[in-house]
């Protein structure tokens, strides 16, 4: 395959790039270090530091022999983006350049992902916002323009749906009422602004699925933990972004890094806050599964991607136990919500269809912690807890 | 009251400034002219040229002794934006910036507001994203930072329904499933880029009245026909932006001119295309009773801002019979359809909402549009035939 992965410098991008690339695809990554950029600029600290984009591709192809090319390029701008599927070079900057061909799959991942981020302030939100939706909107434009017949595989949110009273279903409902039937998109009401970018991201890919019968594959991704993926291993450096903070950091990671410095697992109110998780080998997976198995033209496809539930409470006391068998002082403390959500609420998602394409999932077991705990341990002495908790409130 | 109109030298803008200036209420009214300078920027043509808004205002107040102050500002602008609740004077030009105090209803116009725009190509499509979506996000975070008791009326549009197969409800609609209930907005699927950004609109807003007890009034309006309110009357110079394009035209506006000079009236396809109609003097019905019946705190309000329901066959067909009432040839000419959109479809929304809390319909009868056939009329010289047909696709 020929495939074109937006965004991909960052924690679930780059080890895409590796898994495909290992695999003999041409793999072409485009990212702007919007991430990096903003952990500099929020002083977020990083488990260890990471090589440049460029040079991680360099690394890689010298120690595997496949290339990965590199553009450096921001996708809000609607001629980068085109210049991806035309070959016409208005680069900000690349590295192999030369362009091979219309990329036959798309992976979109070129979003800023923070709920907090996104609501730090009025100006992050706007960030947000024009960087979330700009760059879809540029996708679906070139591809309507461009590339008709491409695949895209996005990487959506679980927390588009919220957590309703119903059970969630994977994209699609079908309502009656008053005794008429239609099938709709599922109901969407997310809890953060970044959130609320996703469930637009949704309707603009909807849109230009039913007007111009593009294929899509939009993935509800539950939060991910995990550092190493089966290419990372080969060399310290070409593991992927790490972060442990309350913006960037996801919560499992996060966790497990407090524990590990002794700084307390904070609990917003009861902690029975429960969503999906998934491990980030099965991300990998289930983009692979997907790409394999395109959408049809006309089709917008959605899985619902995560492979088991937790309780945030429930994930602080796995990390308790595990920590604690590795020597750590680990206490669970509940702070104040600071934001607006429902401690215990229901949630029952559904989530076969990644599984029914071919997923074999990964559990979140003691086993899989412990090996978390392993390479976190080695970075200890990099690990700041001074920027850990930072007290976004909304 | 305290009024602030953000998007207030448009076709709906103006006519609200003077509406309620005219009552005694305090009134600033803010825009940059996107929509003048779209208009001349694609060479629509207007029924009649326009003074500024500066100049309408001073207009206003030497024929009425009543004051609208004038802010000329981009709202995408943040500072922009909360300069109108805090009083900083960061505008780009203003006329009587004094600033009274913070205002307590908002009226909500400033969007980007044709569908032909917002799908002319991928640049216009961004722009209209970016305009839209800042601006409500704009405002919802100064509402949260600087004004939360205030209420905003903003205009949505019936089109974020879609033509869906089930009754459409006022804004929300309570769904079982699977022996579970919980109450969701209406589900929206919309046919343009430019509704789905209206979609967005309701979304941010829904969450900024979750998160921080905004109260907020979405008024989901159909097109609007009509040149003439009580206050615009007084002088030719106060009359609204009319246009007659198939950009910024709405359709009986449109059909209206067209009829005058001898333009046949396209109806897209089978012209069964249903939608729901009001008189722009209901708009202003609408807007006051809402404003005067503000939501709560924690209210997202919403109803559906239509007084009858045509489909274009039957517009097109009003318009010939009055417009042979006049004298003129009328003939009605099918095209193909350049829109990807249902026309044949199951319609029936309800709207009974704004009638509750006082709002009295004006109908679409031959009456009501002779008196727009002779006030059009008056203008035939102005009316360029080139540019009404454009021949936008999507």
């Amino acid at each position: 395959m020929r495939i074109l992965i937006l965004g991909g410098d960052g924690y679930l991008g780059w080890p895409t790039a590796m898994y495909f690339s290992h695999r003999g695809h041409d793999v072409t990554v485009v990212d702007n270090y919007f991430r990096r950029n903003a952990c500099t600029e929020l002083d977020v600290g990083m488990l260890y530091p990471l090589p440049t984009l460029q040079e991680r591709a360099k690394i890689w192809h010298e120690l595997t022999g496949h290339e990965i090319k590199v553009v450096i390029g921001d996708l809000t701008d609607p001629e980068i983006m085109r210049s991806l599927f035309n070959g016409r070079v208005v680069y900000q900057w690349a590295v192999n350049p030369e362009f091979t061909g219309i990329p036959d799959t798309v992976m979109h991942y070129a979003e800023q992902p923070s709920a907090p981020y996104s609501l730090l302030n009025y100006k992050y939100a706007n960030i947000t916002l024009s960087n979330n939706l700009l760059v879809t909107n540029n996708l679906v434009f070139a591809l309507r323009d461009l590339a008709p017949e491409a695949h895209v595989v996005h990487i959506g949110t679980m927390g588009e749906y919220g957590t309703p009273n119903i059970d969630i279903e994977e994209g699609w409902l079908e309502i009656e009422h008053k005794g008429r039937k239609d099938k709709f998109l599922f109901p969407r009401q997310a809890g953060s602004l970044y959130h609320t970018t996703k469930i637009m991201d949704t309707d603009l890919m909807w849109f230009g699925v039913r007007m111009w019968n593009l294929r899509i594959t939009d993935l509800m991704q539950g939060p991910v933990y995990g550092i190493e993926t089966d290419e990372s291993v080969i060399d310290d450096r070409l593991k992927t972004i790490f972060n442990y903070d309350e913006i960037f950091g996801t919560v499992v990671n996060r966790f497990i890094t407090q524990a590990i410095v002794g700084y307390p697992l904070t609990v917003y109110g009861k902690g029975g806050q429960t969503r999906g998780y998934l491990n980030i080998k099965d991300t990998l997976q289930c983009v692979d599964k997907s790409a394999q198995t395109p959408a049809r033209p006309g089709e917008l496809r959605i899985f619902n991607q995560i492979m088991e539930t937790f309780s945030v409470l429930e994930l602080a006391e796995l990390t308790r136990t595990v920590g604690r068998k590795h020597g750590h002082e680990v206490h669970i403390k509940s702070i104040d919500n600071p934001r607006k959500e429902a401690e215990e609420h229901y949630y029952n998602p559904a989530y076969q269809g990644l599984q029914d394409i071919g997923v074999t999932p990964h559990f979140l077991t003691e086993e899989v912690m412990e090996g978390m705990f392993r390479v976190v341990g080695k970075y200890k002495d990099n690990i700041r807890k001074d920027v850990i908790f930072r007290g976004v409130k909304w």
